[in-house]
């Protein structure tokens, strides 16, 4: 009887959960300034497979928009995502594909691309699992983000998707403020409505680098200006960011999301396809004394009851 | 008595005060989300006259630097800055002046260059009011972020200046986290040491534009993401924020300080000089209706008394 049953309940005792409780007791030397933790979002806070949530908001959009003027299905990159056509997707390539969608949102205000997001997230049903999107959080990180938090932990969401989506739900979600959440950025521009009152509009352009593997640490220091002293990631593209918190000065927690759990969740090597990493992540996190989390061996329960979640 | 001795005490009873009371007062139906207020920093929080104190901070580090290589002062832009020749500092540009400075700090780690900023601001003393620099704020603002603060305002320091030095004297001045600072970045590089340990060193490049005018609007969307109800500000540079705030829907104040008091401060015209406005700043605020302060008549305190501030 360790106290199992009254904090993080849903982490199986073992090596994993004891990491972490431990880090948990380590910290508390540490000044409450130094207490700060990021989270990468996709497949490490909520669920990436089969499909990035804010790539189903942008198809979802897609539609709405070829439903409204069919003529605009006709550029090769929405007829290959409207098709599902994996093939021409991969042909036409991320960036182009990107652009296309990003093009969907060009001159909208952030109230009206906020609103967009919220209400997809309202009405979204994950692809295979049974439950909406919005529960496919995972009830062992929101347990840890509420522990941390009751230890005056400064809690960010550093992700690779764009900072304004994940904005639009992780106060929700994750009790994460707006300011909190570091992203990729689209610029926008200063505009003036016909009053001449100033207004945001999105652009298509990205502001500095898309927010993947170093760029998430010099990301953290220019946003958050703090080195987080606990990290957690599930893919390549964290890999800097669990080296900058798990060598920190003092305690130090990097955590590694290994998805190997095909019965409850997805299975999947993190990485090495889409990163130019060439060591599977799980093998850098072990090399680099990481703690690795399975989902299938380390945790007891993987998604919140449905019915429970936060509607807005 | 209308309660003057307990709230904002600083402050003299008068119009000014009262629109200040009037928007306390009308925010008690704001959700705590929206409680958003931007600071400007030098001539808004604190004195920005004869010279800015991040300008006394590099020219003090360039001397220090040529005091331990006399060969560092041959540039043209460090002679003119060393001999405080105006003329040449002119002719120079302030880009060419900035771009020397900023080289000062190349390659250092961002903690190396907040432990110099505050071993520069405990000894600073300012040139004429015969206090130390840190003390160089103002007391009424001080009030007023307290006031603020009571009522679940997030703070925000928008700053012309470098974010990573008002970051290093913003929690110690205004009770302002790191993160909470938008300002003009400098870009890192994601360095590693002999052991291969990750590290963030300093560049001479800046990330996006000059944290000045429209800037200061789409920063404050891409950093904290949210709208401000409340902006202070005493310049050109700070006119699309005080709009922005101004025109957000419901309560909004957009403050301007008018640097009018020579007696116990600085009296200049702000704006028209360094920005591309025609208009002076406060006959723009005047025509767009905001709240117009005047340090000669609505201020009883300029500055805390000397002794009071924290030291660290």
């Amino acid at each position: 009887m360790t106290g199992h049953e009254t904090i993080l309940p849903a982490w199986r005792p073992g090596p994993t959960r004891d990491a972490i409780l431990g880090f948990l007791h380590d910290i508390d030397g540490v000044p409450p300034a130094d207490r700060v933790a990021c989270f990468d979002n996709d497949g490490t806070l909520w669920c990436e497979r089969p499909t990035y949530v804010q790539l189903d908001f942008f198809v979802d959009a897609l539609k709405a928009k070829v439903a409204a003027d069919p003529s605009a299905a006709g550029t090769p990159e929405y007829t290959a995502l409207l098709t599902g056509d994996h093939a021409a997707i991969a042909q036409l390539g991320l960036a182009r594909i990107g652009l296309a969608l990003v093009e969907l949102f060009d001159g909208m205000t952030p109230e009206a691309f906020v609103a967009h997001a919220r209400e997809f997230m309202r009405r979204a049903m994950h692809a295979g699992l049974d439950r909406p999107t919005r529960t496919t959080v995972y009830q062992p990180m929101l347990e840890l983000l509420g522990e941390l938090r009751r230890r005056d932990f400064a809690i960010s969401v550093v992700t690779g998707g764009g900072t304004e989506f994940v904005r639009a739900i992780s106060a929700e979600l994750y009790d994460v403020p707006p300011e909190a959440v570091v992203g990729t950025l689209i610029k926008y521009a200063l505009d003036r409505d016909g009053d001449g009152r100033p207004r945001l509009l999105r652009t298509t352009s990205i502001l500095g680098d898309a927010n993947e593997g170093p760029t998430k640490v010099t990301n953290i220091q220019t946003q958050l200006g703090r080195r987080p002293i606990l990290a957690a990631g599930n893919s390549g593209g964290d890999r800097e960011m669990l080296e900058w918190a798990g060598t920190a000065n003092g305690p130090g927690l990097a955590l590694l999301i290994d998805h190997d759990d095909p019965e409850r969740e997805f299975q999947y090597l993190s990485s090495a396809e889409t990163f130019t990493e060439s060591e599977p992540i799980t093998d850098v996190g072990r090399r680099l004394g990481w703690t690795i989390v399975s989902m299938a061996n380390d945790w007891d329960t993987v998604f919140p009851p449905v019915g429970d979640e936060p509607v807005r």
